[in-house]
Formats: C-alpha cells, structure tokens, sequence
C-alpha cells in the first residue's frame, strides 16, 4: 500500500480508511499516543496504540526519536488539537532512538545546544519550520524570476580576480601548505598553483552578472558568496547566499520598481502557502519577547510585520533627506543614538534605518543618491560629481536588506574611478568591455538571502536560518 | 512609453501600432535591415531604417554589438523569416561598437576564441541558446521538486571534513601563504587557520541531505562542487554544479522510480518551453556534424535524443546481467571496445555503456547492484556482501548522467565499511548518528548539471556550457 505523508493524511476529509505511515516519534505518552512526524509538515498526527494487544517489547522501543512505520484506520479524533487520528493496527520500529542517549528530548533546548547539533535540530518543530521557509523562499525567488523573463546564472564561486573590493577573501589552492614553491625575489609562485594563479572565494557574481545582463538582458544570480572577515557576531557567516538580479537598459527608477515588486511578491508566496510555520513562528517569537526586556521585544508580530512590507508602498527618500530627518530626530538630539548624525557623509548605522522606517515613515524605506566615498566603483555617479545612483532597502526590525546600484556605463568614467581606488584595469578588462562595446544603462540589486530568511522566520541569529553555518572557528559538520 | 522585448513583439497578433525597443545590433545590411536582438529570445527583430531621412552620422554608428534605442511601428513583413518588423522612426545610439576591435562579428567564430571572451559569448546564438536552456533546465528542476513536495536545502561549500573521499579537494585558506605557522613538529598550524582547522571545498552535498532527509523526508540539494583532478578533458570541470536528492524511507527501486520521473519532466519542461532554442540547437549540431566522420556523428537528432529519454520506458539491469551482455557483445569479440570486458567486477567505461543504450536495448538503461568494491562506502550492501545498492542511469551519446544507491542504514556495517576505508569515526560522528538515533532505509542520486546541460543543447565540450568554466590553469573573469 502507498505510504502516505502526514500533511496528505492531515487534510485528507475521507475518514475510516486503511492508512500505511513511516516517520518518528515525536512523543509517546500513556503508553498510548504517539504524536509521529515525517517533515512534510510541522503538526504531527497522533496514533493510537492498541497497547493491550502489543507487544511490551515494541512499546518500550516507540521512543522519542524512533522510526516506525504503521500501518492503521484513518478516524475522526476524538481528542483536541486535530481532526484525524489513525488507530494502528500494526507497528514495526525501524530504527531506535536510546533515550538515554538521543540529544533531541522532547523539552526545550537551547539554540547554542542546537547549533552544536544541527544534524539533528530540523528535527526540531522550530528548526523544521525555519527550513521549510528557508526552501519556499528559495522557490518563490525561482519563480518571480521566472515569471518576469529573467535568465538564472551560475557565477563562478572560485575567481581569479580580486577587483570586486566587497570584502576579505578566502585563498583557495592546492600548493603544498607547508613548503609552497617560491619565485625568484622569494614570494609564493602562484603560477605553480592549480589555476595558475592566485584564486579566491567570490565575495560576489554582479560584475559577472553584468556580462549577462548586457547580452540577455534580465538575469539574475542565487549563489553561495565568502566573507573573511573575523566578525563573530549574530548578522555575520563567512559562507551565505546571495540573490543577484542585473538588467540592461533599466535605470535606479526602475530597479526601485523591481526591488519592491520582487520583495512583495516573495512575501506574499510565504504568506499565502506557508501558513502553518509562520503561525508557528509567530507564536515562538511572542513566547520568547515574554522573556525580554520591553526594550528589545517586536513591535509586530511576525505576519504583521510581514504585511508591513507586502501592504505598503516602498517611500523613496534621498540620503540627503535622510541625513536631515535623522539630524533633527529626537534620538539625535537627545543623544540617544548610538552614532549621532551630525553631516553630510556619515555612514547610516541598522538604528538610523530602523529610525526611519518604524519611527518617521512608518513604511519600508528606500534610501538613494548616496556619497560616492561610501560607495563602491561601480556605481554611477550623479550629476553633482559628489553622489552615486546607489540604493539602500530598509526594513523594520533588520535595517537595510537590500543594496543595489544603477551601474557606471560610461568608460572613462569608470576608468577615473578605478585608477582612484587602484583597480588595475588589467584585472577587469573584460568589465570594461562591457562599456566599449555596445554599453547601455544597466542596474542591479543584491539581497543577503540569509537576511530575508530572519526577516521572514523572526530567528535573532544567522547562523538558525542556513543548514551548517560557517564562521570563524568553525566549520563543523 | 513602455520599452517592449522582441520576444514580445515576435508574439504579437496586432500591428500599425507605436512601439520602441532597446537592444543590440546583430546585423545592419543594405544601411537598411537591422536585426536587432535584446536577449528575450534568439530571434532578432528586423528594424527598417528610412536611410534617406536618417543622419549619416547615426547610420555610421549602427554597428554589430552597439546598443540602440528604436521607435517606430510594427507592422507585417513583406520579407521572409519573420511575420512583424519595425519601420524605424528614431533611432538613438546608447552604446556604439567599433566595427575594428570588436570581437563578436557577424560571422563564424571557433568556440576556443569564444572562450577567451567569455564575458561576449552569450552575444552569439549558439551560447545565447544554450544559457537561456542552462536556465530553462535549472528551473524545471526547482519546479519539479517543489511540485513533489522536496525541500530545497543549501549544504556547505567549505568543509572541515575531508572524509567524503569523492575526489582531489581544494584547500581554503587565509593563512600567510608564505609563512604559515607551524606547530612544535613543523607540520602547518591550521588550528590558527580562519576555521580553526584545515578546510576544503565540498565535493558533494550528499552526507549533509541525508542528515536533512532523516528529519524533513525529502529534500535536495542544487549547489557547486568541487574537484582539484588535473583532467584537462572536454568533460571535467574544477568547478560544477550538481543536484543531489535524498529522500527518507525510500528503497533502491523508489529511487530508480524517481530519477526516470524527474529526469523526464526536466527534458519536457524544456521540450514544452523552450522549442526555439532547441530548434536552433538542433539545427547547429547537424551542421557541425556534417564536417565530421561519419563514426563520430550523431545518430539522432537532438529533439530525437530528449524524445529517446522522455518516450521510452527505462530499462532497469543488474550489473552483472550487464557484464554477461558485454562479454558476449560484437565488439567485445571483435576486440572494438578499447577496454575489453573480460570478468565480473569491472568498472564499465563510456563505450560499454553507450553500446548498452545505443545498440543493445536502444532504451536508456539503469544499472543497479554494481561490486562494492567500487563504488563508495555508504552505499547498502545487499545480502551478497559482493555487491552494494548502487544505481547509475545511462543516456545515449554520453553514456551514464546519474549515480545514485540506496544508503547504508545499519550502524554496524556502516562503521565496518568506513573501518575498511580507514575513514576515522570522529570525522563522521553526525552521519554515523543518523543510524544510532531513528535510522531508516533512504536513498537519493546525483546529477552532474552541466553533463545535463551538454545533452540537452548538443553541445560536446563542458567548458561551453557554464558560464566562466574553471579548469587547471584557467579561473579567468
């Protein structure tokens, strides 16, 4: 007979049928009801055990953690909590769980504890919900591209050039640690290495991305990206995920448009077939803020603050604004910002943006026209020489989400401002290409896909939304 | 107003009606007929200039590869070869092209020199095609597995485990390259590495979906893997893309069931969307094959090869019914295999599994239950104890495209194998704790993407169909 799911059997309206299911033991109590799960959903469905007429041996096996596989009738439940039970006729346990020793008991366990057990922690009903969102999102980024006639492309993750300027990079090799060969002048001959030069872990796929962009016109990128920085904090992995959109002959206007319309449309696919986790989720969030000082608790609750962002329009603000709204703010002027606004220039810090959507617009934020010195090399610099057609989305609770930036398509500006930065032209003449040959205006957007999962799941730490974090000191499992 | 694509424009029914477009020159004949193409389809659009009213200047600066703005009205074509045109208005240069320097001619280039300009060959019909179907098939990957009830899940890149022993791997590192520190024995310190230890880029994600397939039941992976193997080949690359399913529960023939499910719904997602393309496709491999030997031609037309795939049922083998058709084959008694198969625990070789296809059951071809010995450790042993639960899926012109087995559940075997191996317990406690806690029968497969890629576009050599291939001595762009 087929095995079904438990999400089939939960909204299954045909009752007093013969049903087959394998999945674990959540919990068994009375020696009576296991609550059984398999991952197709975060409920379980509880069956019930004829204990009289089973065997003591496999009674004491149906622990926490087992699999079993069981075989029953679908009934009505009569208890709360379900519409469906299945009354088992047979049991079969197909792998034990020693209580004595299964890490996941059914009690709540701490995320730290989790996290030195993430082969484990999806076996968790908050774990499970983060990473079935974590896969919808991934889906519902799929399909908006594809709706909307973008080209998905796979930029290189190993790269020969260390022009992208986004951030430490880690060295990839297989020279011999130890005793690398040497040059003549005694540095490392790199030459000798596998790629015949030195190679890095790309920190990012836009400016490949703009290859593409400028001959298929719409494409985007949903890749692993590397960070070698030292950051041991609860926003950083040295090893994350990026969604990388690109678009010929689209302005900064129209890369608003986009972002906008791309991030509504990804929170409404999860609102619309993710319903269980995030009531789920929610319920966790508002369980945990009991515990916090009223300071750090949310504001909204997870779906409110979801609906935030899908039911409202994106305000568009310039930085220069932005920099006056937040210098004649109340927590500047009263010193309570931790970073006081004080000119044109400053770096805005996540309690700024946070400032401006939650406080002063009460709408998700997109900030543009920001000081090119704070900005990278390829962004296209305004009129006023000073300002670059760069982009920032700022969300509640998390600050900025998005950057993105209409591109500098005019060669001999670029080159200005390469040779500014000291970016050979050697390293990226196949960027300046781009600008030789057939150059239009083109933009794009980046987004942290690790950032939207928080933002989406309520989870306060990074390394609980990716399967097996990577960070400093660690790189286990 | 709006900016149409010219795959919009192709598809229209209405004429005599305003439209402007944005795109590049593929062709100007005639200071005439332009055809323009924007990437939305490798159809160009003709573009009518009125050359008597039109500034010599502009008609001079309308050049392969530059960029151009058009207005005008569509109308019926009186030429063949496209149903609408446009009767150019104005015509505005975005980005010009120099006829002298540039690459991209309107002419025949060999796909060594299209390599070198990586960052221009989607500017071709060829690599247009065949990234818009690298796309195409990336999506119906997602879809289907969505559709299925799978979960997406991103496993590691970088990983402190070298015990997957699927191949060379790469070192990551941001250790002095010159001076690393050593420890008292004058090995390389890699505890003061950035991970705390030595890391490597993954060589599958496979270990790590299992450890999600035992929680959430079906999941699967779609990320880059890698290999540090010196194969100079047509079909290795440093740097690939793989799809890897993992499903809880789930035998050998459930596996094999799935695999010939998904692999027929991708090849007819993109049968269904993505005709042109592949018409063209087709049309450039009959050609190539006209300069070729007869031996080396292909036998069937490409849509005829995805047809051979999607039309026929499977034919499912054990291995050693496959050795007994080899050895009794023709070509092994006519000495024509270039590796003759003369007893039962060879490993098979492209040739005898093209034959197996192509001549014996003229059907694609899963082969199940290949000699442990070479195959990898984790694979079920089956009552034999000679031969594992392994299955590889053979297509015609490559031969096989998919591995996959049924997994070593049992604790035991599962450490005695790994003991044979001398892969160390503590560097795989989280996969040998699937089987101590709830483990379970559960299989799951791989699937090399650009070797998908390859057979669905014709395409012979593997650098031509990712993006910026990574092979020794080459990570350029």
């Amino acid at each position: 007979m087929k095995i079904s799911t438990v999400s089939e059997l939960l909204s299954q309206d045909i009752t007093l049928i013969d049903v087959e299911i394998k999945g674990w033991v959540r919990t068994f109590r009375a020696n009576r009801f296991i609550a059984l799960n398999d991952g197709s959903t975060i409920n379980n469905i509880q069956c019930v055990v004829d204990f009289e007429n089973t065997d003591e041996a496999i009674l004491k096996r149906i622990t926490t953690g087992a699999a079993i596989h069981i075989k029953g009738l679908l009934v009505e439940s009569q208890g709360k909590g379900q519409n469906v039970e299945i009354q088992a006729t047979s049991i079969e346990i197909l792998g034990d769980s020693d209580p004595e020793t299964y890490p996941i008991q059914p009690k709540k366990h701490s995320l730290e504890f989790l996290r030195e057990n993430a082969h484990l922690r999806t076996r968790t009903n908050t774990f499970s919900a983060v990473m079935r969102l974590r896969s919808a999102l991934s889906f519902a980024i799929h399909k908006y591209f594809n709706d909307n006639g973008f080209y998905y492309m796979h930029t290189p993750i190993i790269t020969g050039s260390d022009a992208e300027g986004a951030g430490e990079m880690f060295r990839v090799s297989t020279l011999d640690a130890k005793n690398p060969p040497l040059t003549e002048d005694g540095s490392v001959d790199f030459t000798k290495d596998f790629f015949g030069k030195e190679a890095n872990l790309t920190v990012s796929g836009q400016l490949e991305a703009e290859t593409y962009a400028m001959s298929l016109g719409k494409v985007y990128t949903f890749g692993p990206t590397f960070r070698a920085e030292n950051s041991n904090t609860s926003r950083h992995l040295s090893e994350f995920w990026m969604i990388e959109p690109e678009v010929a002959f689209m302005d900064l206007d129209g890369n608003m448009d986009l972002a906008e319309d791309f991030m509504k449309s990804v929170l409404n696919y999860v609102l619309e077939n993710n319903k269980e986790d995030l009531a789920f989720l929610e319920q966790r969030q508002a369980q945990e803020d009991k515990s916090k000082p009223q300071a750090e608790r949310n504001e909204m609750t997870l779906t409110d603050k979801l609906r935030f962002v899908v039911d409202n329009n994106f305000k568009r603000v310039s930085y220069t604004e932005a920099i006056d709204i937040l210098r004649n703010s109340k927590p500047n002027k009263k010193k309570k910002f931790q970073y006081l606004i004080n000119e044109w220039g400053a770096d805005l810090q996540s309690e700024h943006e946070r400032f401006l959507v939650e406080k002063h617009f009460k709408c998700p934020v997109i900030l543009f026209d920001y000081p090119a010195n704070i900005k990278a090399f390829y962004m296209r610099l305004n009129e006023d020489e000073k300002t670059v057609r760069a982009m920032d989305i700022l969300f509640p609770g998390i600050g900025e989400i998005v950057g993105g930036s209409q591109r500098e398509e005019r060669l001999e500006v670029l080159k200005e401002k390469m040779a500014a930065l000291d970016i050979p032209e050697e390293e990226l003449w196949w960027y300046l290409d781009l600008r030789k040959y057939g150059t239009a205006v083109h933009s794009g957007f980046g987004l942290g896909f690790e950032r939207l999962v928080m933002f989406v799941t309520g989870m306060g730490n990074i390394r609980d939304v990716i399967p097996y974090p990577r960070t400093p000191q660690n790189a286990e499992f």
